[in-house]
């Protein structure tokens, strides 16, 4: 019995596919005069051949050759089947798992960091700023970078600057500049050292200071970029879910019954689900699972609102459940799950109840990432510990019902830059955190005033 | 073009090949009585079913299904065409190389610790116990033992325990015991801290412990395990070659002209390199370089003696190419290739003039995988360094004649444990060392009582 299916280079996807075509309801982004955002301020930011897949109204995108290409320098990856967990569950399922630790990064963020450095080459940029948390997406960014030729810069929260140096290197050695944020290299970071020269920096912070250098830059030649959130992101994707349809055929799958993914802006859960959601829009009977922390509950008890990207309120305003852009979630290890909102189509798919919601605890999630390596002998990322746990839920839950169903799951990335959890796992030094609710209100009154998204399409 | 080359299930060899039977003079291991060793002598450290395969007479031997199986886990490893890094120098090569770094602990390594453990399992054995210096072959062994389901201890020198300790948690989240050496677990760990707490530990010391408690449990049921240097460790990395040769041929290459790997104890090298061995007795040319430190100048400047495998003189006496075993040569940040001797068969294909060796300086590797990086994507690990830069040479050198010639070399490891080395390079501050010429001839002046090994075949 085969354990594992890869790919040729001829059968890897040759288009993407766009959610938003089929999806009952779209809210637009807005701009900063809280209005529908214009190509045109969007253009500002970000390079126009990529705010085109944005609004395109195509259901199947062309990956460009020169994109497979480079895509092709580590994909397709292996789709798994977990036969040693399932033995160790003694569960009736079948569990299957993409695994996108394989790429030279270690995560799946360069499925969307080739295409953009693509993009914006093609559209004459020579220069990507962004910003990075715990280092998965500007390490991937300054990868991808490398690859097609452009000059890359990441501010990198300080805090995680000096907590995780490797990261840094990483970026460095890859050719990008690393600069811890706030910075005195712009105005919106000099003002926050000037306050507080020791801050640790955050999220937000980091974003500002991308997004400030990008748009000085009157050229055109330099454009700020985002590792998730946007319809581009998650349109990039998709590539991960239509390669493992292809590949459970291979398997002899006829369907799947759920697909599970971690959450944090939502791009590697709608990259492995959005093709199966495509399926359940047309029949096909799937639980699509995203997992979120349970302590930074953005979809499972935050409302669905109009909310800033970032704490600075400099990032457009995106439809979404959100916790509030002030709020500051508990410092759990999973820090790519550490974010306010979550992705306008994801949040939209919730609406519509296309997806259904799903939050554990941090202990619970490294209990099962180590029953994952002890089996299947892949250490994940924490992040991808959340999926972990769900996929355990469930294949516990078929072993109740005494059912052969089919669950899959995206092993996000592998956990070699973040054994410091696992560490303190083992040393019995890891906390489950609250849900702090008074903070959420809190944080959500500062947004009252913003208009609130459509929930259903006129008429209906 | 593809850039790229899987293999199925199905293609994978279903034999290593055993390079013993095609070499014209073979020389023992020593016992501690400095005669040949026994196997029941061997078999006071290893399973015998492993010992066995030290002394077969079969080319081919067959690779058990259950081993196929786990080695199924994440081979085959794909053969990359350098596209990219041939474009950079502008050569009319054709480079290919094997990434061995898609393996969960992100080296060849689990190539023999697989196999070792289910081989231990077979003859009985409950617990496995290693030593390893950087943590390359610790976190492999506590990988495979994982999967097999032994115990499995690791005594890690202890400076690098203490400088890296993610590998000291890699080993702990597949539920391996890491412990620093010297320890107070054994005789000679005791002896050491009594003369100096403060130890720093080395490879020699961390031998002297895992043997003397692997021995010290009579019933068997504990066995010692070696990372490299042994028969029957080169054996099962020759899955390596064997996968690139079917490789080879999907992407139209009829011939190869230079194969290359680094070598430290000779498993990387041994494993790409021997089935071309094979096919040179047979009549093919092909330039076969292993590489190692200019500073650590086993192959290139050391004789061909018999000299003791570890510092403590506890294992057994090996016919190769060395330093002197109370060697410690320059902190270089190739860790895995600062090893006194070299394996057996690897020295005697030296002697015979099979393959090649040569040595290069430590900032001419990093400025090769820096290369690396930046043209393929990859970050390798300080020791595949040596690989790409002799592989840079030789593409230099096909440019210089004008000859299409195919380079094939082995991606034996990720770097991203790695990355401080990469970091003082860029910062300017890694040195090159010199060839300690006289330490060398000191460290010798202890063996000049061993037996000396046979040269040639007697009567040729």
């Amino acid at each position: 019995m085969p354990v594992k299916v890869f790919l040729t280079e001829d059968e890897m996807p040759r288009q993407w596919y766009n959610l938003n075509v089929d999806l009952p309801v779209r809210n637009p982004l807005l701009g900063p005069d809280r209005k529908p955002a214009t190509p045109e301020y969007l253009g500002t930011l970000f390079p126009m051949n990529l705010i085109a897949q944005a609004i395109s109204t195509d259901r199947w995108i062309d990956i460009p050759g020169e994109v497979l290409e480079l895509l092709y320098r580590w994909r397709p990856t292996p789709l798994h089947r977990a036969v040693y967990l399932e033995k160790a569950l003694e569960t009736p399922a079948r569990i299957y798992y993409k695994n996108e630790g394989v790429s030279p990064p270690g995560s799946h963020k360069p499925n969307t960091a080739v295409p953009q450095a693509w993009y914006s080459k093609e559209f004459g940029v020579k220069k990507i700023i962004t910003e990075t948390g715990a280092g998965q997406w500007g390490s991937a960014l300054a990868f991808s970078c490398a690859l097609v030729g452009l000059e890359c810069k990441v501010y990198m929260v300080r805090v995680s600057y000096e907590q995780k140096p490797y990261r840094k290197m990483m970026m460095e050695t890859w050719g990008a500049t690393c600069v811890p944020s706030p910075s005195d290299q712009t105005k919106a970071g000099r003002d926050i050292l000037s306050k507080d020269p020791d801050s640790p920096g955050s999220l937000g912070i980091a974003i500002s200071e991308a997004i400030e250098e990008a748009v000085a830059d009157k050229s055109g030649k330099t454009k700020y970029s985002l590792g998730s959130v946007l319809p581009w992101v998650l349109l990039h994707q998709t590539i991960i879910g239509l390669e493992a349809k292809k590949q459970l055929k291979k398997f002899g799958e006829k369907k799947v019954d759920v697909v599970i993914g971690c959450a944090g802006g939502g791009s590697n859960f709608a990259g492995l689900s959005f093709p199966f959601i495509y399926d359940k829009i047309n029949g096909a009977q799937i639980d699509i699972i995203p997992v979120e922390p349970t302590c930074c509950p953005t979809m499972t008890k935050a409302p669905f609102v109009y909310d800033f990207g970032d704490t600075a309120e400099i990032a457009p305003i995106a439809p979404m459940h959100s916790l509030g852009h002030t709020f500051v979630p508990p410092p759990i290890h999973a820090g790519g799950l550490r974010y306010h909102g979550m992705a306008p189509q994801v949040c939209q798919a919730i609406v519509d109840g296309l997806i259904e919601p799903r939050a554990v605890h941090q202990k619970e999630c490294f209990e099962a990432a180590v029953l994952f390596a002890r089996t299947e002998g892949i250490i994940a990322a924490p992040e991808t510990g959340h999926a972990i746990a769900a996929t355990i839920q469930e294949a516990k839950k078929a072993k109740e019902e005494g059912k052969e169903k089919v669950i899959l799951f995206n092993m996000s990335g592998h956990g070699l830059m973040d054994l410091k959890g696992y560490d303190l796992y083992f040393q019995g030094q890891l906390q489950d955190y609250a849900y702090p609710e008074e903070e959420i209100y809190k944080a959500l009154e500062l947004i009252k005033d913003l208009p609130k998204p459509q929930l259903a399409k006129a008429g209906s």
